[in-house]
């Protein structure tokens, strides 16, 4: 039996040429043994060109850039961790390529297959089994004096921020045009539920199930006690006016503009894209918190 | 021109057998001037029953009971504060009135009229123009061996807790049968967005927009410092085991059982019914937050 | 060369009569085996005696009552965790009498030696080898119209709190007769240092090092958000008087005293004693945070 | 009767040029105000240059630079804010002066005297009835490779940070050459009592009282969410070494050191100076953090 899937795109960690020899040869040898596997299963296997380069696979398999996997490819299957996932997610977004994700250390959020286990975890989803999930994107953009000076995609937050020797930055926020409050603050994070097991999380946000149809944002060390997070539906478009500060940049998924303006505006609202991932049968996204967070391990 | 409401109940704080001789007096005053306003815009005034004794307007206007209310009315008149409201809202769900609140002293949450003001701002509300809003209410019911021993309905949260003097609490969740973690904390709520302004905010929830269609569950004192509040999806069902613990209570909106066994189970479900509330055009979920909340006054 | 300390007392976990057989039998020959160790080493041993009631050892040595210990005895051993050291604790305090921590199971904040490793560990103490450390206690009272109807020593905290189905309390907090705050909460901890480590740190409160001569109250589930931690002298007395609620209990260490009235007060000083904790070489506050609070594991 | 106090520095908020020529007008009023009431209580008043030159003072009364009126003068009267007040106590410190804090607006933490009461408040300290603290100061440094590049005192807080377009930063922290924990945040914060309502307070921190000998380390954004605030003696010194991140800085009371390099050590004791305040007789640290915090106006 044969895969449901035809053209599989095959993307690694980014690590370039900052890794060692060992880490690139490895990293070569774990990509040629899926890519064996899966030519197995009946696949062409295409290479994300980056990652041939790097590995010096790139005369094995057929490569191509990233756009070309998404026109290409009926699936994507990534090598990596949560922030490689997450990169390749925003630019296959549009053609709606479906990922799956093999960690290559620990356990990732959105990277839950083991390495070690890969060929059981594969099969059945090459053979049509599994559980997929659409995960939404922002998209985010700069409008300075009416004009939209920088733009992308986030998969996990936009941030609006300080600088490193500056004080706070004050920011107005109006949701849908109307005025929610002015946040003084180090920062304002906008973030999807994907995002909310990443940096909101780690500013005392809550933990936000993917199915929720909402956008959490949560100030980064507010001067006001009662600045607190807050959820607001993702049907809405949330608006940050900078209105003092020095030193400020937005960041999106680590996108960044720096050197933000007095009156610029930061908007945000729901891309008409998402991000499907397969998951195999059974998994869970509560299995993944526990492990994650380190739940009912009878630690603090 | 006259009300679009023909027959309006007006319900009084419960502020029954304790309250002062000029408490009393000073509400008597309030509702026989509300209650001659709406008669002069052509509407049939209905005290509720309780409201009527208390203040000893039994003879002056018509009374019934909170469910006869509900079957003649088609609107309700709230004078007190968000707790007076959230308890008639609970009982004239499954009847749809729609509420109107007036607070006596500070600004609720969902009482926003002031009652200084309330000729202008209930009089283009009873000509039709209004902003409404339905929140969503759960159902919460405790199973103790297969049979369901309390039930009711809550606006706010239902909240599992220890006792004032045993040790912490220690509750197996489950969402729609799926198992989240093992709890041991104080307790555990699970609030509506109606709820978000209150107890949760106190343990460290965030805000959520009534918009969103979403439970929020957080613990109370959490032994395991990653125990975040989550928020989930209102259409999945909540369950909430005793595993371990003393002295322990069901709490739905302050309607207690006391005294739950090991192995009791508390589930929580979206109702069918919804609470409807009237606004004046303009009003604003934003606006309320800020002056509630004390944001941008210059203050912490 | 034989141990420094001539007279040392051995105790267990209060398990009582609600321990299975296996526990109890396992228990009894832990504390059999330690005995014939701290024998050994030329130390008369004797058991607390409910220890060796329980567990069926009080024919084989000499057993006590616990004040007896502290009266006859120049080092106590504890084997359970922190709960039993805690409470040996406060009962040896006002004897001087240093206490060693054997944890049974995991590693405790104050009981520190593993149960595998006992003989390498607590040869160099006995022979005096060892570091020493004194963790002040508190001593607190509630005063009800002027007199004192219940007090005791906290090693971990006094908690003034509500009942499991009642509301709010109100309390008014007065340091060394100064007003602070009313606050209105689920209640109120005042912790010690060791208690920084407990009830405080689930709602909300930094971690003291023992070193600290302060006391930490800490607000549960605060109606205001501002009222936050606060870090005061330990010498000072703390006093916090029942405004409002209903339903309240004082709790010190767990020792309780519940339905509190109105007007109550619970004051809270140091303790004119200290309990002395003696530990291996080397022992060092940090490493036991970083593993009992699951630091630099490269989770949450 | 006159002051006992003979030489009295007047200083004022470091406005500059970029202050408008209407707050440059009010301000040389208020201050030429304060003066000619100092030189009624027999005192000599000499201006800080900078204020001086500011306002065009210089030529109606003496002036001289910071450390001139450390040398000459026994006490300084700041007019401003919280910020000015800490600016100067650290320039004072080691003379010894002693301080009194009048705020032009808003009630500082510190610049505890209204403006319009300034007479009425300073009479009776001029004449020796006061109140007295002293403040302890950090004393910081960054050691690059064996050679400190930077050191300055601080009063609030030593905050390492990554820049604003930066991942996290990784520090390594250790206590008297203990080690505590490796640190992965947006950074962390050292910071005195003084500073425990400033920006620890933002980022979860507790209040901690002025006569509290300790530091208050606290992470800002952990990744870790059992990395809480700690209560460290101030008789330690805290090093924290950059392991990993980009774009770090040392700030100390936001005098900035920039590009920090891995490896670079930031050490933190206490200072040998204090700064000493005097308060009105009667004043009280909780009466200050109650109006500061909005505490008891039935707010959130």
């Amino acid at each position: 039996m044969t895969s449901k899937f035809r053209h599989v795109a095959l993307v690694g960690k980014y690590q370039s040429s900052s890794a060692s020899g060992a880490a690139t040869e490895q990293s070569r040898q774990i990509l040629f043994d899926i890519a064996g596997f899966l030519q197995q299963q009946g696949c062409e296997v295409v290479l994300e060109e980056e990652t041939a380069t790097h590995t010096g696979l790139q005369h094995s398999f057929r490569s191509m850039p990233v756009d070309g996997l998404g026109q290409h490819c009926d699936l994507g299957i990534v090598v990596g961790g949560d922030g490689t996932m997450l990169g390749i997610g925003r630019q296959l977004a549009k053609y709606g390529t479906p990922l799956i994700g093999i960690n290559q250390g620990r356990l990732g959020f959105v990277t839950d297959i083991p390495l070690d286990d890969y060929p059981q975890a594969l099969l059945p989803i090459l053979q049509g089994q599994y559980e997929q999930e659409a995960r939404p994107l922002m998209h985010a953009r700069v409008v300075r004096q009416g004009e939209t000076v920088f733009e992308a995609l986030a998969m996990n937050d936009v941030v609006v921020n300080r600088g490193g020797t500056s004080g706070m930055v004050e920011l107005r926020v109006e949701v849908d045009g109307q005025f929610l409050s002015n946040q003084r603050a180090d920062g304002l994070i906008v973030a999807t539920p994907t995002g909310s097991t990443a940096y909101t999380l780690s500013v005392g946000g809550p933990l936000m199930h993917p199915s929720i149809p909402a956008w959490l944002m949560a100030p980064i060390a507010p001067h006001t006690l009662s600045n607190r997070p807050i959820v607001l539906s993702d049907q809405t478009e949330v608006m940050m006016e900078v209105v003092s500060g020095r030193d400020i940049s937005a960041n999106f998924d680590m996108q960044s503009l720096a050197s933000l303006l007095h009156g610029d505006r930061i908007f945000v609202r729901r891309s008409e894209y998402s991000v499907r991932f397969l998951h195999p049968v059974g998994w869970n996204y509560f299995a993944t918190l526990r492990k994650k967070l380190g739940w009912n391990e009878g630690g603090y």
